[in-house]
């Protein structure tokens, strides 16, 4: 039986996260936590998608962006009203090194790789720059709003420069980073985060402006290392980056103590990463994973071993 | 017998740590834990110093600046040889609620009251201005070098706005601050911290410049709201200069705990106090004192009531 296997890489911001809000740049990097996503046909005519202990099939006309699987539809829709028109029965199985809502970017990477195995399956042979542009078109039917960040990232993989101001998004040409995930098991709401800064800026201009700018400086230098190799820079600008975010008021006890072990555990540096308030840390760990993933664990969060991945979408089979 | 028994209490800075050294403001207080110096007669024409089990013995001519005793002789020395000659034999009892060596100043403070006690046993009356003014001296003369917020601050009580670049200091007229602080009682080296921003500056100049600067304008946003009695921004910007000086890498895994867990009993808001790298924090905690203090306790830190005061040096009995 036909089947297609396509994988896509989750994200996490290294640099500039909420700075980017008011106009300064990030930096995301694709992690080698990947969503796998399998295409198979089945005979009912339906369309039947899979994951963890959920199943769900729905009709070809039934395809609502809600509940479990509401990314997958919408993929599954746009692909087949734009892309190919046919109706045959299909299986979607979804497969997640990724934690839900953690902000590690599982929805982009779960329509990205839905999104290249429908174009293989159905023998579409959509380009990246297609895939990544259906997929964002995805996240913002579903979500309302959403920035181009995750869906390129996931898409094209490697760590991307994003500047907002210049609606410009450009691939940094540099190879795989070690680095470590503390997963705080916490849920946090991005919307809420953004809404909380935004109040501290409304109420201290200048203080708050201030810091936003220092961050796009940490995020612009950080960029130029990078770019030139000189990565023994990067856990001290992630520090330094990680005090400026405790100053907007979005880190928690629990962040702020996972931050504090994994240097301890032999990190070069750590800082949240994403909107705060739950979610996750991200720790630069040249030679030292096996410490920091021990230290995190002991904290009862959730580590992984996470280094950017320069590979983007692929299919695994076929 | 005749006795007099004068207090000077120690300081804690408010705003603005390690900026100051750049030339940013700061922010210092007074806080309610004193220092108490009992001068009395001693038939032995010699100078006995007592404190805690402590005791020294000294002649006149002995009155070198080392040992425990340190500031105590050296104000004693500046005090018999300019200001009155006898050579009466004195006791010196000091009683202390500060923690020594945890940066709240307790060398000022014994320096000022032991000057005071002594003013008024010999009837010197020396006017407040003169009592910091040789004050500053014995700390200057002891440690090499000295800031004169320390001996200011606990001659006059209140908060002191000091401007490094106008060499001025003024003094706030504002009331009573709950406070109260946490002494992690880990050791620490202004020295040494300071050092290590500098490296850090050195290496990122335009990044650290930045945040010093807004270190800076939150002490200035500090000192008008303590002026116009908009007390209810302190806690927030207080929670701000924290981050900032998270950025600067100043701050430990637990001054971060003891800010985060005062924050969540109740303060309205938490920095760490002084050069960081262990030593204390304080939040500000009107009407959550005593869950403030529980909280601090149960990390097996020491907290210490300590609003900021209003009185100075004074004298106690007589």
């Amino acid at each position: 039986m036909k089947e297609v296997i396509s994988s896509a890489p989750g994200k996490v911001i290294l640099f500039g996260e909420h700075a980017v809000v008011y106009g300064q740049p990030s930096l995301a990097g694709a992690i080698d936590l990947r969503v796998f996503v399998k295409v198979t046909e089945n005979k009912a005519k339906k369309i039947k998608m899979i994951s963890d202990n959920c199943m769900e099939t729905v009709d070809f006309n039934e395809l609502k962006p809600e509940g479990r699987f509401r990314y997958v539809k919408k993929a599954l829709d746009i692909f087949f009203n734009e892309i190919i028109q046919v109706c045959r029965g299909v299986t979607i199985s979804i497969n997640s090194e990724l934690p839900s809502a953690s902000g590690l970017g599982s929805s982009a990477a779960v329509t990205v790789a839905t999104m290249s195995a429908l174009s293989r399956f159905f023998g579409a042979e959509l380009k990246k720059e297609e895939i990544a542009r259906l997929s964002h078109r995805v996240e913002l039917e579903v979500q309302g709003a959403a920035s181009p960040t995750d869906t390129l990232t996931s898409t094209f993989g490697g760590i991307l420069f994003i500047e907002p101001l210049k609606k410009k998004y450009s691939r940094l040409s540099c190879s795989s980073l070690p680095l470590v995930i503390g997963y705080t098991g916490d849920p946090r709401s991005t919307a809420e985060l953004v809404r909380k800064v935004r109040e501290l800026r409304d109420k201290y201009p200048d203080i708050i402006d201030g810091i936003i700018l220092q961050i796009g400086e940490i995020t612009k230098k950080a960029k130029k290392c990078l770019e030139g190799g000189e990565l023994h820079h990067l856990g001290e600008l992630m520090n330094i980056n990680h005090g400026l975010l405790e100053s907007l008021g979005v880190s928690t006890e629990k962040l702020s103590r996972l931050v504090y072990i994994s240097r301890k555990a032999g990190a070069k540096g750590a800082k949240l990463t994403g909107a705060g308030g739950g979610g996750c840390i991200i720790a630069y760990t040249p030679e030292k994973e096996e410490n920091v993933i021990k230290a995190i664990a002991k904290e009862k969060c959730k580590p992984f071993r996470a280094p950017i991945t320069v590979d983007g979408v692929r299919i695994e089979n076929f």
